[in-house]
């Protein structure tokens, strides 16, 4: 498997995205986010995904000089529509508002519509953050999950997200919740299927007929289920809510995805941030976080396990670790990348 | 098992907060949403909780007259002291803030430390959204749950719940989620114990030793389990984040609980109310939210079910049922409410 520094890995990527027609300043802040999520082990939301996003720009689906617009502005209630441009592009611009007017009001809703994948949650939510803000992130998804007690599938993954400060260069990062609504990243059993593992584990899946199943091969054709059933459908729908229904975007069953290039994808967003200095000094709420942090972790840990972490605590480890080592891309992802290059006219890193 | 007839069970509950000392207009609050949990099948949350709030305000834990007070008012964040006055009381109030505020910015944040047990928070939700707003209420409860990977009780069932409008006295309501960050409530495995169930579903709870058990013995005392593990973990941080820690209330371990009637409970609340109006026209949404069931419920259904359902449909259903047959009150509980109006001399109606 490649191994590709970080640094190198970034740069490639600003390059592919510039050759696709992205503008520097997008492709900087793409190519960034993506390789974010490599080092925290996000790999399902890492730079692989730009393989996609390149052919859906040359297939003319995502537009890689569009930057959206504001559609209303009323209060702290803001709705954007992405027209289709980069997701990370719309995510951004949305993000800028969201904080904007949570300096204004103290807290504040922004949707955006007609919208891209935007690669993972938490890079927006910790850009809110990065302002003392509390930053939730939610998004729809292309479908996959179906409805608890059907067997059809109608919505996505639908993420929940919130970051919460301090989030700054210096990698104190209290709390940094990033999950889909279902029990496990759809990923999980595509990888178990792939390696050949007889079993997964009960919870993650449903066969086709909707029942519960260990068997991988019944849960590769079936269902991902949703997070303990009832009430991970409910959380979903009430992603479903804040982004697309109040959004005003394409409902599940109009949606693409990014694996077909000929239809736009059509997600919806939505960001809500909180000025927590509007209820306390930021020390004061830090110094909170710190001490419930500090309860928690002192659980004694349960058996098989040797200590209790916050939301967040692994990637934060993986990514010093990555920073060090460079990040492995699998054969299979680097040749779309490299495909990518050949096609685009730009040099590939040695390896 | 008793049977009694709602408007009955509802006005001897009103005549025993009046007795108590609960000033008449929120005497009638009360006694009106407990019920309310109990013709919706919530009956965890019903009128059986009179009794403990009849022995917290006569220990002199929960004060009959408080109505809490604003701390702070910044923007659309409203910060709530709820100084220990019935939950119900205090929801109340915050309820009218949030729904206040939200008229004014688009949306609007309180939140109320030194607060008490507010019955179901789906009554509270429904009461902003029946301004044409998504009403969103978390609070934080009295340590049940172990944090993922540990072995001992550090936070509650922390719960998550959103209603959709319209919730008018017409019977619609087209998404009401009221949800513990549990995969059940807890008392779903004291039942099972009760009832001599050698067996619960797997995930449902851990032993002590916090392996994951389907031992009605083992779980009964042992840790019940957050939903679907480190996920529901997180939720529930992200509410105690919201309440506690944002609200500058009792962090979890000095949370007493309603059935310890010597220690304040001091729980604290989180309302957030979004004023869809400043997105689109209330009735556009209606349509769009009717467009999202409709999706979801033309599903085929699963294996062993006959049909997709959204979140508050099965506990419009039992409503319904319940306001006709009347409400069955387990003699225990009973017994407590009957004993509770013995002390304080209000007459007990025959069933």
């Amino acid at each position: 498997m490649p191994v590709v520094p970080h640094a190198q890995l970034e740069a490639f990527s600003q390059q592919l995205l510039l050759a696709a027609g992205v503008p520097a300043e997008n492709a900087e802040l793409t190519a960034r986010m993506l390789l974010a999520a490599n080092l925290r082990g996000i790999d399902s939301h890492g730079v692989h995904l730009l393989s996609y996003y390149l052919k859906q720009i040359e297939a003319g689906t995502v537009h890689p000089t569009h930057e959206g617009r504001v559609v209303s502005e009323s209060g702290a209630c803001l709705s954007y529509d992405g027209e289709n441009a980069l997701g990370q592009v719309i995510a951004r611009n949305c993000c800028d508002h969201a904080v904007r007017l949570a300096k204004e009001h103290g807290l504040s809703i922004v949707t955006a519509r007609e919208a891209n994948h935007f690669g993972a949650c938490f890079w927006w939510a910790r850009e809110i953050a990065r302002h003392g803000m509390l930053g939730f992130v939610f998004c729809n998804a292309s479908t996959l999950v179906s409805p608890w007690q059907g067997k059809q599938p109608k919505y996505g993954t639908n993420p929940i997200c919130l970051a919460v400060p301090p989030c700054g260069d210096d990698g104190q990062e209290p709390f940094l919740l990033d999950m889909a609504t279902t029990t496990v990243a759809a990923n999980k059993i595509f990888k178990a299927f792939i390696n050949q593992q007889p079993e997964i584990p009960l919870g993650w899946a449903m066969d086709k007929e909707g029942v519960p199943t260990t068997d991988t091969v019944a849960a590769y054709n079936g269902l991902v289920s949703p997070l303990g059933g009832y009430k991970g459908y409910g959380l979903a729908m009430m992603v479903e809510i804040l982004c697309s229904v109040l959004g005003g975007g394409a409902l599940p069953n109009d949606l693409g995805g990014i694996r077909f290039v000929t239809k736009p994808v059509r997600v919806s967003h939505c960001y809500i941030a909180v000025d927590i200095t509007r209820f306390m000094p930021l020390e004061e709420f830090n110094t909170r976080m710190l001490a419930l942090t500090a309860i928690m972790k002192a659980t004694a840990p349960a058996f098989g396990f040797t200590e209790v972490l916050m939301a967040g605590d692994p990637e934060k480890r993986l990514e010093a670790q990555r920073l060090a080592s460079g990040i492995d891309i699998p054969e299979g992802n680097w040749k779309d990348l490299t495909d990518g290059a050949a096609r685009l006219g730009v040099s590939v890193p040695v390896v």
